[in-house]
């Protein structure tokens, strides 16, 4: 803000801007050109990109959101089960608490991988035409992540051990839809090669796919975040619904208030 | 919790449940039957109501999250970005501050309509067939709320004062679709005859109609604030995106920085 | 908002105004009347009420404070612990996801305890001066609550069955430095009338009984949660260090996960 | 969590845990040994730290917390006040907006200037006995930092620029106390040498200074963060207390979004 004295502050955005009588958004009117015209899903695509996903990348888009919705109960969705059980007048600090598990360890897989997959993109002079060239650089990529004794992100699942069962129904219709990219394609390399390398089966898994395809789509990598976290906001606000039919919050607090044990002091 | 000693504590959800190879949900297979198979709105809309949406439904529920995905810079977009600037490094902070701003002034005006109309609505002995006899229902229940002393949510907007351009395209799908039901009319009803039973002119707002709209599609009246907040959620996205590409809190910030004023002692 | 033409927009401000070089709160200057000088116990009192309090105002506010800091695994520790284990990179997150459930069935006890007490003696046409005065009306608050059906706040405890051990020493810290004022008397009286009305046991809570304290201090009603959520962001921070050391989320998540059984269809 | 068949689950914690006649904590008991016999500020220690504080040391940790309590309209301030503005029924929504800022920009500068200390001290044969040694040593970290490119921690404020009021009373108190350790002496030879070694004035900043006494004083690294958390909370707390009193968040609001501008399409 380098402004003149009796300059006028404004402050840009292309976001919604209303005026008395409308509301006006990406060039267009609110009411007459996108309500009821687009899905919610297009219409996140576009808030994101500020331009509309052909119909190819709208399919894969709604098919990750769809695959990172909800995934049962993992503690992002126990804690807003928790607040929800501690707070049921503010439905929205139970989904807030929720989305705050969106960090290093569990929902920022996408992010971590797509920043992993877009660094070794970025320092290619050209990209592979076959699987073998694929395969040459994702072994390097592998054994470079192993050399760092870093984790490396999209690799494995507590309980699919075998392959995530959402992985193969993503690259399918990537393939189908044409939005096949460099990113998937990398991550899938990633998937042949990286036993051999480990030492061990660490199959990809389906957040690492999504990251991979939403970098493909071109979602900035700082973004990727949150699209998980939008997908999750729908799966947070199932886990609400359900414990509005089926409590089980309380039994959950109850199970862990009952098995609590001393650690003071500690030895 | 009433369990035998001894017997196994279970936690029952309706919601995914993973195994090793497999996540099984809504009776059916993630990957086989919904990830690309269905639009990520028609998920929500299961994820809440454990039911598939018509194509009528679908296209009204879809409509709605369209309607409240973004209002611009409202306090909660503003709370957002001002919370991505502290803390970049954490986007579900800032998306999760934005959404901490759904309760009773902004976001809220969704879940308080439609539980007046839902209240009214059941209170009726029978339903009204034409414009008549809906506009005597409104006016009885816009004098009662009148009288006392209450604010009448989905009446009026700071902005738009002369009708809420989201309105007419709201009940012009819902009639298109088929799913134009008695909190749509009676909101409707409300529009036209509170200004003479409250002597200033307080057109219907969208956020009013959208509750009235799910409520027809039979989202219960605790969880159409979630529905809003799932809305806002793409917005506040798209918000962030802005604020990366085209920053404006630290400009917010330090304008209200430079304008503070002492206001202690109180006098 | 209704400033003329060119009029200089002001925030007035009873909290900090930093200049060049220095920091002015309260009539004073944060380094050289504050820090250091005065407990945090003593400058939160002051930021909330705006003076300085009595010795005996800040030994039971402080008390309060330390009473309601920590009472174990409750919903909010634990949903900050897997908020923790999800996200250790944003320790705000987790201290917020716990803060999140403060709200009506857990940490809002003692603000819904104030404002009944301060409902009540505000109808008072004068104060009672001893014990058969407050029993009387506590007695007839207590019966006008029941017949109305409501819960009443701050009595009975889950745990503590046969009496909260923090309300005995909250009394009588309070008769000790001269802060027992008419909240606590009315509800000191109502945990000697209420099982007979009631028919029941249930005693007197130690969340209501701060309530009452720190209404007693003048706290205004609405900030009486606000005080319950800074005692407990202590205890919050607790546990995340306890969960540094001795991690116990992961093993809450794999309990819940691995005990899920399906409820749909619902029947 | 490798339990036999059969094993019991426990967690085992040093936070408090409560039976049906007492609430047992640090090895005592929280009516009898805590609750009115230690301050705020002092159990806070021992939650985080699990033993007593000494007197000094309690003395600096309640000067620190103090310190950082409030520093007027910051970003998180304002994103608290205008949570509140949208949510005033869910205070605790307000206050974990604000603490959600968290993050590296304002409220993170304490951990990064602790982490940075730690790890040059970690590094060292032996600590220097005089001014000098520490000057060499901090020469050669801010020269290190310098040629890495990265923002050097603790140094510079956007408004104090000639040096932050809160360092030199945050020193003294730590000298008269006798908590000023290594990182607080690495951190003031920063002070000294920075200028020479940047090319530029960048004093010491109030946050990197509280950083530098809560890891003398123990904390660790992880925490610190957390510990400005909660003093930021009673800043937090005596906004929202501020804005019931003197709004101010509905007309920041209506001025950003009264100078909103488009910028779409983006050129």
């Amino acid at each position: 803000m380098n402004k003149e004295q009796g300059e006028v502050e404004t402050y840009p955005t292309a976001m919604a801007i209303s005026k008395r009588e409308s509301i006006s958004i990406f060039g267009g009117d609110l009411s007459q050109d996108f309500i009821g015209e687009v899905s919610f899903g297009a219409y996140a695509f576009r808030l994101i990109m500020l331009r509309e996903p052909t119909p190819g990348e709208l399919r894969l888009f709604e098919a990750v959101l769809v695959a990172l919705a909800d995934h049962g109960f993992t503690p992002t969705a126990i804690a807003a089960r928790l607040t929800y059980l501690s707070a049921p007048d503010a439905i929205q600090g139970a989904i807030a608490a929720g989305l705050l598990g969106g960090g290093s360890r569990f929902l920022g897989v996408s992010e971590d991988t797509g920043r992993v997959l877009s660094e070794k993109l970025a320092s290619l002079k050209r990209v592979p035409t076959d699987d073998a060239g694929w395969d040459e650089i994702a072994s390097k990529m592998v054994a470079d992540l192993k050399a760092s004794k870093m984790t490396i992100p999209g690799l494995g699942h507590h309980l699919h051990k075998d392959g995530d069962p959402r992985v193969p129904k993503l690259f399918s219709i990537a393939k189908e839809v044409g939005t096949f990219g460099p990113h998937l394609a990398l991550f899938q390399a990633m998937g042949r090669v990286a036993p051999a390398i480990l030492g061990k089966n660490l199959p990809l898994n389906g957040a690492g796919c999504c990251g991979a395809a939403l970098a493909d789509l071109g979602i900035p990598q700082p973004l990727l975040r949150g699209v998980v976290l939008l997908a999750r906001c729908a799966g947070l606000l199932g886990h609400i619904a359900d414990e509005m039919r089926t409590p089980v919050a309380q039994s959950i607090f109850e199970h862990v208030e009952s098995h609590a044990i001393s650690s003071y002091p500690l030895d």
